[in-house]
């Protein structure tokens, strides 16, 4: 098998280089048994080094340095980090895999401007307008359901929704290996007539498509249920969708403690369940599903959530090289070229 | 005290005459201490006679029936719904609260076209473009905070959202007696550039207001924490937002059940954990908070959610109440006529 190169940015994220080095150890210690992996790692070399020798020791062989001065603020103007991106740990990283130094890139920063450097270096598939975000979103099966956009783009048109679907039902036949993903379109209501003029536009756009097992609108109580494959919506939806269900099970968990910590028979209480409530997080924890790919593009870039801890960005790289070991790039453009 | 009169739109919802019914006859039951309410029951008169002998008995002097033949379905057109209207269940409702024959409405028909309806019959608060669909949304305080627009205005201007803000200010005061409401903006990130060019530009115009405590940007992820008392949205990622967290709570709720059924030890952590359980559902459950308002009307109109039970149902007719006993259309429309 040949090494698979992951260029990673290291400056990025809420926690900057402690998290993302932390998350590289942690993939190559859990990954022990895979040698195939090599990462090309972005940013401020002291930094980086001073991040590695916190952290148990790996082996030299195992990735490269290369040293960068600037960094891209989370806060930055898109226009401002577009134009001073030269030079940048994310930008350096994104241009690795355009000159296939790398195989993908992974980055915590932030999402506005690595979809927009992203694009100025990777060619679109053709058929395609504007890369989605694309993660798998929690589902009750444990397995989780693809679902895109998730942030990239705010304001989408029927079009846009179209290509989604397109995308993330060729998605879902790559990574869950099923012939029929059953795709669903977000919406306030399941009748054809609720919502906006343009989500009723992309409901007769999707549903025309051929071999394509088109569910029609769904809400958000049902997606995490076992209706659909393939969830599809706008930026700004999606996220709000995610963020709320982390949000309640953040606030759960919170109540939960404080509860168990309040009394002997909360103590008990605890004892008692945690197997159990172990059981369920691992099914639905948001965390579990942190590394969301940019598709639409010829190129496979992975963001991870800016504030992921070391095993979240350890995930994420996991989706990176998933995603270059199962060829996904050209199983996607097949798939779309076909359609569009 | 003199009586509160409230209308039924006795045939709405997913469930019909059954539950509201049922729901009128719960309020009655469990608010047994007041004898201040009397309902006018809108529906078809043999209907609601079959469903009152099917609930324990309550005092005819407790309501009047008002026989109307027409039904608005859940899945009509909004244009011909409106076109349709007199005589239906729900436009007889709204304008008995029109001809001050009632103190407020409440109906679980559908959403789009309770509010066209509303804004026929009811004037619109001065200052005020269009009316929001209010409820409390779940907070770990177990108090909830004020949540504007959840389903009525699908897109939304900047300047929808500064009344919005306003709207809820006034409201959160009204109903949590608190002096300086912490407002928050639903956005995909915290950060001032993030978003749509229209929520940046009600950023600015929120800010500006005198004596309102703006706390700027919000994510799904905060607002059930303590940073806010209320939250404003467009009615699309509002209903999202909600209808995701009843998703993940059901999903939750799903997967405990089949494991504490699954095996001895699930038995008996049910036996031990369930106390806990019941007072975080408690807290948090949004059937609690069934009962959204539409604020910006001169007028009291309650919606409660086309899914809920008998239980749901009677809390609905409970916010009506509370509502009109606080002489809630005074105080709100002088707090906005005062800044608008």
């Amino acid at each position: 098998m040949s090494t698979i190169k992951i260029a990673i940015d290291v400056m990025g994220g809420d926690h900057g280089v402690i998290t993302t080095i932390a998350g590289v150890v942690h993939y190559i210690i859990s990954n022990k048994e895979d040698h195939d992996v090599f990462f090309n790692l972005f940013g401020n070399r002291l930094d980086i080094e001073n991040a590695l020798s916190k952290n148990q020791k790996i082996s030299k062989n195992l990735y490269a340095i290369h040293h960068t001065e600037k960094v891209i603020s989370n806060d930055i103007k898109l226009i401002n980090a577009v134009k001073s991106k030269d030079g940048t740990s994310m930008c350096e990283a994104i241009k690795s895999v355009a000159k296939s130094e790398s195989d993908a890139v992974v980055s915590s920063g932030n999402t506005g401007v690595y979809m927009a450097i992203s694009k100025m270096f990777f060619d679109m598939i053709h058929g395609i307008d504007r890369p989605a975000l694309m993660t798998l979103v929690p589902s009750i099966s444990g397995r989780g359901n693809v679902g895109l956009d998730l942030g990239a783009n705010m304001e989408c048109t029927s079009e846009n929704f179209l290509q989604f679907a397109i995308m993330g039902d060729a998605a879902a036949k790559a990574i869950f290996h099923i012939e029929s993903p059953r795709v669903g379109l977000l919406n306030v209501g399941t009748e054809k007539n609720k919502g906006t003029g343009t989500l009723r536009e992309a409901y007769l756009l999707i549903d025309a498509v051929e071999n394509l097992d088109f569910v029609g609108f769904v809400e958000g109580t049902d997606f995490l249920m076992k209706t659909v494959d393939v969830i599809v919506t706008d930026g700004f939806s999606g996220n709000v969708a995610i963020k709320s269900m982390e949000g309640i099970m953040k606030c759960i968990a919170s109540l939960y403690e404080t509860e168990v910590r309040s009394s002997l028979y909360g103590k008990l209480t605890y004892m008692f369940s945690r197997g159990i409530l172990k059981k369920i997080k691992k099914i639905i924890d948001p965390g579990k599903y942190n590394g969301a790919s940019l598709v639409g593009l010829k190129g496979i870039a992975v963001k991870s959530h800016g504030s992921a801890n070391s095993i979240g960005f350890s995930n994420a790289i996991s989706v990176a090289v998933n995603l270059v070991r199962s060829n996904f790039i050209k199983t996607i453009s097949k798939s779309i070229e076909n359609r569009i």
